[in-house]
């Protein structure tokens, strides 16, 4: 039993965590699970939308507690061992945005402190009606400080501040109207809905959708002036496309596009 | 018959896209004409509040694709021309915000790829319930790369996401609630809603909202500290003009202020 | 009788501006009384959260016009007095968010200008139904420049823009909607839900909620990786605090955890 399960219907990649047990806690495993998936995903050019969901209770608790109070016994009171686990974790959520591929967490349950973070860092996200959002791990004492990095670029700052200093959850239906899901939906259509949503965007040219994701998170750190000089380059190398060359003939003559390499 | 007409009512201008043929299409002809009225406007210390409005079905369907694709015979491939294309563009949209003037976008219909960036660039936009928003180019192979920099500055990144590689139209209301724009009123009523805004705004003493509207979007890109820094040297140079010595004295006296400039 | 009354309950002090009949405007006084609390807060490891209230019919209508207008009469037009003026205002304001403690702002009545930007500066606010919130300096020909710079880190910008532009006041319940304030409460019950929070955070560790506040802050003014790099630091540090170690442990063994320092 593998605890990150793959199936590939088509162009869409399903991730499914599989430590139920541990509510598919980020132990070492599992985040090394996650970055072989997304080393492999770089070169995978088949595949154009991924979708991330768990198995059991609930989407993702969070790092691996015990695992993590397990490090407390070496000579530097796991310091080496803490520095290197949020090192392979940042490269796992900062991975999901640089894969050309969209990433649309699926959620239900539960997720908190780094597994809300994993819905953060995902491009887009739904979730079950039911689910519960939290960055609590304040309740024992230790701050969600990496998450709320994702968290912060999510929602508005005050409300993120609530959940992170409070660690009180919220509903799905408050996530999605503060902007950390794309929406929520009854439980029994959860896994449809993300289907759906993932079959529209795999029927988008792949070159424009990989082009056009990457400069998303590009430009979002940039000045005005500079994000408009940056994106205009890449509006350009996208209108040079053969495909997109097609698109817009098509487009002109109210046919569908006949495109050759998606 | 002129693509872009202008009518003046007070200190308000009306700018009226006229290419209904077109959905308001920005053409190479609607972007210099923007561009000619930008260039104006800069220059008009009797204007005070700009209304961009559109004649036809809808507000704006973004860039001309019969023109871009006319631009595909060049020995280039269009390369030099799209370069040149989104140049000006970007001039526009740039432009709306360095404008002295207070800009309201008053939409219906639709506004689309670069109307939807318009509609994004402009300080205020009101619109008919009716109206569908969308930056949909993903759908012919042309991620809207360029508008996403306006849309992304207004609207939550998820949500922006979703719009970009969707393709997906959102409503009035929808736009509303995310940001986009201030709010969404019945069609018949849209005229007269944003003429109100804009007859307050014009109320307002001219020299306060430009040195306001310019430091607005400047701080707006600062570190916490350094847009302190700033907007204490703009406040301050607002205190010393004399019409704002006068506002300050009636204020305290409870009387209405009589301004000399406006 | 002083401007800035303080009462503490256990770990959250609660300071109360007293200045009713200037609706507790940020004079020189109030600004001076306030940081001399900042400056004391520093020092005070046994204060977890600030609760900042008004007496009489407004939490804070903004700058002392009065105390302003009288300083057109020194021969520089009031110029050195209102540059300082704005230098101890952000003092005041920054200061709030590099305290260690979590400051609430309970708001009734109103809150305007200057007051409007105390509200956004706090780390998080509870309101009043009744409140009304607004910058409205544009009124008497003062645009709220310094204001706008919290306003515009909390709503989005052309929601804050029009607030700017217009003059205009929103409800409680619209500054809830739009990130402002935490949420909007009946006026008979503000005290309890804001004493309801404040003793929530009180219960957490100290150390981590001060780790995470000054973390916050930081990381939403860098790039991702930057973020992610500092926040990494942050939280490896918070791990090797010995009260987080038994917070840890005592979440793996299902029991409360014995903090020695809080």
């Amino acid at each position: 039993m593998t605890i990150l399960r793959r199936h590939d219907t088509g162009s869409i990649a399903h991730l499914v965590m599989n430590t139920p047990q541990k509510l598919n806690a980020l132990s070492d495993e599992m985040l090394a699970a996650l970055q072989m998936q997304i080393d492999s995903l770089h070169k995978e050019s088949t595949i154009k939308v991924v979708i991330l969901s768990g198995v059991g209770k609930g989407f993702c608790a969070g790092h691996d507690i015990k695992q993590m109070n397990a490090a407390r016994g070496e000579e530097d009171g796991g310091k080496a061992y803490y520095r290197d686990l949020f090192a392979r974790c940042t490269a796992v959520m900062m991975g999901l945005q640089s894969l050309p591929q969209v990433v649309i967490a699926q959620v239900h349950g539960i997720a908190t402190a780094a597994g809300c973070q994993l819905v953060a860092s995902c491009d887009l996200a739904v979730a079950a009606e039911d689910t519960k959002f939290g960055v609590n791990g304040v309740n024992i004492g230790l701050f969600c400080s990496t998450p709320m990095v994702a968290l912060s670029r999510n929602i508005p700052r005050k409300q993120a501040f609530e959940l992170l200093t409070t660690g009180d959850f919220i509903s799905a239906s408050r996530a999605a109207d503060l902007g950390l899901i794309n929406r929520a939906v009854p439980v029994e259509e959860l896994e449809s809905e993300a289907l759906k949503l993932a079959t529209t965007i795999a029927s988008k040219l792949r070159t424009a959708v990989k082009i056009g994701k990457r400069a998303f998170y590009q430009q979002l750190q940039m000045p005005l002036d500079q994000a408009y000089a940056y994106t205009s380059e890449v509006i350009v190398e996208n209108l040079l496309d053969q495909d997109t060359v097609e698109g817009m003939e098509a487009f002109a003559e109210k046919r569908p596009p006949n495109w050759q390499v998606d």
